[in-house]
C-alpha cells in the first residue's frame, strides 16, 4: 500500500488539500479544523445539534426529491446517511471548533461533506467522487448556510428540551418531598439576615419548590413558541433565492415530522435570518433558573451553617472531607459547585448578548458563539440541577429542636403580639429584651400587658404561621 | 411665629428628630433620607411607583375596614390621602433615594407617613399626631413592607406598560410605512459585510418592524403574566401573621379594581415574598429589546455610511451639525444616542440580575436596586423608542439610484445562476470577476454559458428576490 | 419690550432657532437638548467635567494666542470666561444629557457657546454676536471634538481623583481603627460557613482595611498613568489638521500648568483619538473596588446577622426603624445599600464596556456613555464609602463574650491538635463530638491522647492564632 | 490474576471507596470527580497549573525539611514525585473538573494523592500505603487548600504568562509591519461612519499595534504585581496554624527559587487567604485586551466590506469557501472568530467578578470557577492572537487605487479649507457639494475662494495628514 492512500486530494475556491482518506468530512471541513483552534469543544460535544442538522438535510431532501430536484439515487443516498447521523453514528466525524468564524458556514459545510461522503459510500463509490453526490450541488441543494444553520440550531434546543424539563421537574419534586418532611418543623423566619417571624422548615422547602416551578411551567411553554419558527427555505438572505417556489412549504412540514417537533415557516423570511431575538429570551429564561438556583443554593449553605458557630438548621449530607488540613470538616460542597454553574450560565448569557447585538444587516455573523453558549448553558444547569438532586437534596436531614429552641428564644415573637399591644408597646418590649438578654415573653408577662391564656393562644406556632382572626381594634 | 414652628418633633424606636413643619414625610422618611444620599434619584421620579403604593394602601385600608379593623373615620382619611396621590399631588414628598438598605422598607414608610400626614390634615388634625391616624397601626395595617412593597412596585410596572407597549408600536409603525415606501427600491444584500445577493430596502425596513412586532407580541402576553400574582395579604414573610384570614382575598381583588389590573393573590406566599424571578424575565425582555434596537441602529448608521466613501443607501434626516472642526459633516446622532441607551440597559440587566442573586432566605433585600433598574430601563427605552422614531426613521430616504447601482455592479448576482451553470462554473466566474474587475454578467455571456433570453429571465430582479421554479436538475 | 426680547434667533448649518435670550447656550446646544432626552442627567451634573472642558479651552486659547492665530481681545474674553467656569460660575448653562449622540460634539459645542456668549458680553457684545467671537472659529480654533472631549473627561476623572482617594482612605482608617480595637477579640474563623480555626475579630477587620488598602495604592499609582496622556492637539481623528506644528506641545504643557495635572502629550495622536482602553481599565479598578466593598459588606451582614438566631458576633449601630410591622427589629440597611451600589457599579462597568467595544475606525462614538458611566461609578462609590464608614463601621461593637463563646463550643480546634494525634485521629474525635454534641476537648481528655498541660499550651487561643513552633515528626 | 488486582480499597472521613489500581490519584480525588460532573474539563486541560500545585508541593516539602518535620526519606520521594510533574508527565491523574465545591480542596487533594502514590512507588511501596508517604500528613504538610491551591493558581499564572506576551507582541509586530507597508497609502478617515479627513493606511495599523502595545505594557508590569504576592504558610483562613514560624518565609523563598517568579509573601495571611482583587483586576486587564482586538477585528471588517458595495479599501486573505450557496464569496472568518473570543472572554470576566463577589469570610470559595475562567481567558486570548496574526494580518493587502479615489471624491477635504476660508463659507459648499454631487474642489474654484497655488498646496496630501503652519487669522 503507497503512502498516497492515506490521503485523498480535494478541491475549492482556494485550491487543493489533502483530507485523510477514511475521514468523512471534506476539505471545507479541514480548512475550517485548521483556521479555528478555538475553543477545543467541538461540534460533536452536542449530539442534538448534530442530529439536527442532520434531519433539517433530510427534509431539504425529501423536498427536493418531490419537488423532481434531486435524483431517487441520491435522495436514497442522502437519506441513508441522516439516518445513521440521527441515530447518533459518525459524529465523530464533526471535528469544527464550536467557536468559528464564517456565521456557521463551516458547521453546515461539515454536516454536507460528511453526509456527501456517507452517500457516495452507500451508492459504491469512493469518498470524495462529489460528481456522483456533491456536498454543495446535492446535500446542500435549496439551502444556504443562512437558513440550515439556524433551523438546526432551533431544532437541536427542542430536541434536548424534555431532558432540561425533566431534570428541573426531578428537583423540584424532591424539594416537595422535603417540604412534606419538614412540614411540622417549627423555625424562625429570617429577612435581612435578622430575625423575623416564625414559620416551618417545610414551607421553606416547598417555596423552592414553587419557585422552580414557576421556571419549569414557563420554560415548557415560552421555549417551544419562541423556537419552533424556523428561516428554512430563506436560502441566502432570507429571499428564498434559488429554491422553488412551493419548496419552503414542503421541506418544514417534513422537517416537522421527521423530527415531531411543532416547526412552522417563518412568516418574514428576511427577518427570521438575522434575528438572535429567540436565542437572547431563552437564554435570559436559563439565566433567571441559574439565578434562582444559585439563590437556592445560598439559602442552603446558610441554612446548613455551622456546625457550631453558624445557623445549623439544617444538615446537608457529606460528600467528601472537606479539608485537607481541619480534620472532620464537611462542606456544603455540592451547593457551592452549582453556585459556580450558575455564575457561569450569567457569563454565558452576557456572552451571548454581545453576541446578538454584534449582527450586522442581513445576518448575525456571531451566531456560532450564540448556539455554542446557549447549548452550554443547558448541559450545565441539567448536570448541575441532577447533582443537586442526587448528592444534596434528597440526603437532607433536620435539626427539629435546634430550630424550635432557635425561635422560643427569638425576639421577633413579638410580631405577633402587636395587634394586641399596639406597635409602640411592643418596640419597646423588643428593646428591652435585646439590651437585657432576657425573652420577650417573660417581659410581656412581667408587664402583664395580657393576661396568660390569650398570650399563650397567640403564642402557639400554629397560630402564628398564618393569617388568623385578629382582635378588633379600638 | 416662634422659630419652633419651621419644624415638629417625632420620635420612633431610635429616638427623636425634628421634621420639617410643612413635610408630609414623618421621622423614618427622614432617617432614610439622612442615612441614603447615593443615586441622588428620589422615589417621586417614577410616579407610577407612587400611585401604585397609594392603590395598595387603599386597597388595604378597604379590607381593613370590611373586616371591621379600621373605623370607618380613619378609613375616610387614608382614601381620601390616597386619592390625592392617585391624583398626582404630593409626590414631591415621595424623598427617598431609591438605592436604600433596608428592603423597601423606607420606601413604604415613607408611603405610610404621607398618607397618615395628609390624611390628619383632612381629619382637622395637626400633621405629627399620629395618635389619631398612625403610620404603622393604621395605614400600614395587616401590611409589611414584605408584601405591600413588591406589591407596588409590580403593580407600577403593570400601570406604565401601556406606554411602553404604544411607543414600541409607533416606532414598529413608522418602520412598516418605511417598509412599504422603500418596496421598489432594489439594494444588494450583505451577510459578513459582504456582497450577498438581491432584495429591496422596502424588505430590510419590514424586517425591522417585524422583529420589533414580536417583542411587542411577547411583551404584550408575558409582562402581565408575570408581574399580575401578587404578595399582598403574606404580611412578614408570608405567613400572614398579623393578618385575618379573609384579608388576603378582599385586599387583593379591591386592588384590582381600583387599579384596573388583573392581579390575582399569590398561591404560595413565602415563595412569593421572596422571588425575584418575574423582574428577571421582565428585565430579560427589556434587554432583548434592547438589543434588537441597538442591533437596527448599527444597520442604520451603516447603511447611511459615507455619503462619498461609506455604503450610503440611505439618508438620516440631520439633526445637527456634525462637528466642530470638520464643515459640513452630520452625524447618525440618534441612533448613536440608540445605541448608548441599549448599553445601559444591558447594563441594569446585570445589575438587576446581581440584585436578584443576592436575596437571602426569605426576603430579597436588594429589591430597592432591582424595581430601580427595571423603572429605570422603561423610561430610557421609551424615551429611546420615541426619539428614534420622530427624529430619525420617519425622515429617512432612499438612495435609489446607488442602491441599484451597486447591486448592478455586484458579484453576488452569480448566486441566482447557479441552478443554471453549477456552484463550479459559477466559483470559476466569481473569482474571474473579482480579480479582473469585470461584471460577471459580461462573463458569462463571453463564455455563451447560457442564451441571453434565460439570462435575463434569471437576472430580472423581482426573479431574484423571491423563491422560483427551478430548472430540473440533470 | 416686545415679546421678541424673550428670545434670539441663531444660524447654523441646518437653519435657524429662537434660543431664549438669557441662555449663555447656543443653538447647537438646543438642538441637542431638544435630541436627546433620555437619561435626564445634564453635564452640569458633574461639575469636574464642566471645568475641565473649561481648562481645556483656556489652554487652547493660550496657544493659540501664544502662535498668533487668536487676537489679544477674544483670548482675553475667552480667559475670563474660562476662569468664570473654573470657579463653578455658570453651570447651570451645561444643559445637554449625558447620553448624547455625536460622540460628544454636543458637550463640546456647548462649552464652546457658553466660553463664546459670556465671552461677548464680557467685550460688550450681545449674547449670540459671533462675529466677535465665535464659538467654532474662535473658542474651538485647532481643536476637534474628536480631541477635546476625550482630554476633557480624564482631567475630569484627574480633577475627581483626590476626593474618591481620600473616602477610600477615611473607609480604610475606620476599618484599621476597628482592627486595633477588636484586636483581643478571640473568634472562630469559618471558611465555606462552616467553622475553621481560631482568630480575632481584630484581624477580620485589619484584613478588611488591608484589601483596600491595595485598591488604594493601585488606584494611587495605576489611575494618573492610565489618564494622563491627552490627545489635544490630534484635531479631527488625530492628524493634527488644522492645527500648527507647535500646537500639540504648547496646548498640552499649558493645560498641565492650568490643571496643576501631570499631563503629557499623546504619541500617537490616531491611536489615542479612538482608544478607550484607558476607561475600561480605569473601570475595572472601580469594579474591582465594589466587588471588594460588597464583599465586605456581605461579612458584615453575615457577622451581625441574629441577635437571636444568627452569627450575632458584631452589632451595627442602628440607623432606623428595620420594620413596618416587626417591632424592635433593626437591619443591617447600611452595608445593604452599599452592596446595591455595587451592583450598580459592576452593571455600569458592563455598559461602558459594551461601548468601548462599539467604537468604530478613527472614533469611538459611544464615548459619551463611557463618561457617563465612569463619573457615575465614581460619585456612587465615593458616597457609599463615606456612608459606610460614618454611619456603620465607626459604631460597631463586637460581643465579645459571645465570640468566645461561640470558639469554645466549636469543633474546629481539632485542627490544632493534628500535628500531635495525626489526621485520622483528629478526623474521628471531630466525628465523634458532631454525633455526640460533645466537646472536642473533652474527648481528646477522655482517650488521654495528651497529656493535661500540653493539650493546654496547645489550645491557647494566642497559640492558634498564629505559627508555632511545631513538635517533630516521628 | 483475581478481578481484586483491578483496585485498591482507600478510605477515609466518610468511608471506604474503590479506587482503580493503576490510578495515581485516590479516594478523595474519586470522590470530586463523581460528584463533579459539570464543565468535563479537567485539571489537566491548564498544564500550567499541574507544574505549579507541584512546584507548591516541593516547596513546602523543602521547607518541612528543612526545619526538620519531614524525614529525607520523604522528601526524596516528594521531590522525584514532583519533579516527574514539573516535567509533564502523569498529568493525564488530574481529573477533577475545573468547576467544583469544596474551594479547591479537591484539587488540593488530587495534588497530594498523587504525588504520594508516585512517590510511594519510587519508595518501593505499593500506591495506597500511605502509612509511608501521607497525602495530608506529609505531602499537604504545614499546607491548607486555602494557602497552596491559591498559591499555586498564581504561580500558574505567571508561569503562563510570558507565552501570553509573546503572541500579544507578534501580533503587534505583524500590525506594525502593516503599519510601514501601507504608510504612502492615503485614504479617507471616518468618524462615525461618516466621511471626516485624510489619513494614512499605515497610520491606522499603526494605531492598532500601538493601542495593543499599551496592553502589552501594562500586562508586562501589572500582571506581575498583581501575582506575585502569595499567601503560602497562611494555612488554614491565614493564621499559619500548624506551621513552624520559619516556615513561610522559606517555603516562599523556594517557591520563588523553584518557579523562577518574583513570588513574595503577603504581609497580611488573613486578606490574602480571602482576596480574589488580583484575579478581578488581571481579568479586567485581559477584558480590555479583549475589547480592543474585538474593536481592531470590527474594524478590519469594515474596511474589508464589499468588494463591489462596501468600502473595499483592504483585502483579508481568503481562508475558506464563504458560502454552500453563494459561489465566490469569501468573508472575514478569522476576525469573526476573534469577535467571538472577545464575547467570551467578556462573559468569562462576568462571571470571575460574580465568584468574587460571591466570597464569605474567611475564604472565597467561589475560586475554583475564577481559575477557570482566567485560565480560560489566557488560553483563548492566545490562540486568537495567534490565529489572527497568521491566518488574517500577515496576508492583508491594500487596495491604493480605490483608497485614494475614495478620499478625492470625498467631501470631507473641505475641512483643510477652513482656516482659509472659514467655518460658514466652508459649510455652505459642503453643504452644495452633497446636494449637487459635485465635488468640493470644483466648487471652490468655481467660487473663487482661493487661488489655485494656495489651494494645491493645502490639498496636497502630506500637508493634510500632520499639522502645519496656520495662515494668521485677520
Amino acid at each position: 500500500m503507497s503512502a498516497v492512500a492515506l490521503s485523498r486530494l480535494e478541491k475549492d475556491l482556494l485550491g487543493t488539500l489533502e483530507v485523510p482518506m477514511d475521514a468523512y468530512y471534506g476539505i471545507q471541513t479541514l480548512r475550517a479544523v485548521n483556521n479555528f483552534r478555538l475553543s477545543g469543544v467541538p461540534l460533536s460535544h452536542y449530539p442534538k445539534l448534530v442530529i439536527a442538522l442532520a434531519m433539517v438535510k433530510q427534509a431539504a431532501a425529501d423536498a427536493n426529491r418531490e419537488l423532481g430536484q434531486l435524483s431517487a439515487a441520491r435522495h436514497a443516498a442522502i437519506s441513508e446517511a441522516c439516518a445513521r447521523l440521527i441515530k447518533g453514528q459518525h459524529h465523530d466525524q464533526f471535528v469544527v471548533d464550536m467557536i468559528q468564524g464564517g456565521a456557521g458556514t463551516s458547521t453546515n459545510m461539515n454536516a454536507n461533506e460528511v453526509i456527501a461522503n456517507i452517500g457516495l459510500e452507500i451508492m459504491g463509490h469512493a469518498k470524495g467522487e462529489y460528481a456522483h453526490l456533491h456536498p454543495n450541488n446535492d446535500v446542500n441543494m435549496a439551502q444556504s448556510t443562512n437558513d440550515a444553520y439556524p433551523t438546526a440550531i432551533r431544532l437541536g434546543l427542542l430536541l434536548g428540551h424534555d431532558t432540561l424539563l425533566a431534570s428541573l421537574k426531578s428537583l423540584i419534586e424532591a424539594l416537595a418531598v422535603k417540604g412534606e418532611e419538614f412540614a411540622h418543623v417549627l423555625k424562625m423566619g429570617r429577612t435581612q439576615l435578622q430575625d423575623a417571624v416564625p414559620m416551618t422548615l417545610g414551607s421553606e422547602f416547598r417555596a423552592f419548590a414553587n419557585t422552580l416551578n414557576e421556571d419549569h411551567d414557563k420554560l415548557t411553554r415560552f421555549a417551544p413558541e419562541l423556537l419552533c419558527e424556523v428561516n428554512l427555505g430563506g436560502t441566502a438572505i432570507g429571499t428564498g433565492i434559488n429554491s422553488d417556489p412551493r419548496y419552503q412549504n414542503i421541506a418544514v412540514q417534513r422537517l416537522a415530522q421527521i423530527s415531531g417537533q411543532p416547526l412552522i415557516p417563518a412568516a418574514d423570511l428576511i427577518e427570521a435570518t438575522s434575528d438572535m431575538g429567540a436565542f437572547v429570551l431563552f437564554s435570559g429564561m436559563l439565566k433567571r433558573l441559574a439565578v434562582k438556583l444559585s439563590k437556592i443554593c445560598n439559602d442552603l449553605r446558610l441554612l446548613s451553617s455551622g456546625p457550631r458557630t453558624g445557623i445549623n438548621e439544617i444538615n446537608l449530607p457529606a460528600r467528601q472531607p472537606g479539608s485537607s488540613i481541619m480534620p472532620g470538616k464537611v462542606n456544603p460542597v455540592i451547593p457551592e459547585a452549582v453556585n459556580q454553574v450558575a455564575f457561569e450560565v450569567i457569563g454565558n448569557d452576557l456572552a451571548l448578548t454581545l453576541a446578538a447585538e454584534g449582527g450586522q444587516l442581513q445576518l448575525n455573523v456571531m451566531e456560532p458563539l450564540i448556539a455554542y453558549k446557549i447549548f452550554d448553558s443547558i448541559r450545565l444547569l441539567q448536570r448541575a440541577m441532577d447533582m443537586l438532586r442526587e448528592h444534596c437534596i434528597v440526603g437532607i436531614t433536620a435539626n427539629e429542636a435546634h430550630c424550635r429552641a432557635l425561635m422560643e428564644n427569638s425576639i421577633g415573637l413579638i410580631t405577633a403580639l402587636n395587634p394586641y399591644i399596639g406597635y409602640e408597646n411592643s418596640t419597646r418590649i423588643a428593646k428591652t429584651a435585646l439590651e437585657s438578654g432576657r425573652g420577650v415573653l417573660e417581659l410581656v408577662r412581667e408587664e402583664q400587658l395580657l393576661d396568660e391564656a390569650t398570650l399563650s393562644d397567640i403564642l402557639r406556632p400554629e397560630n402564628m404561621i398564618a393569617p388568623r382572626l385578629m382582635p378588633l381594634s379600638a
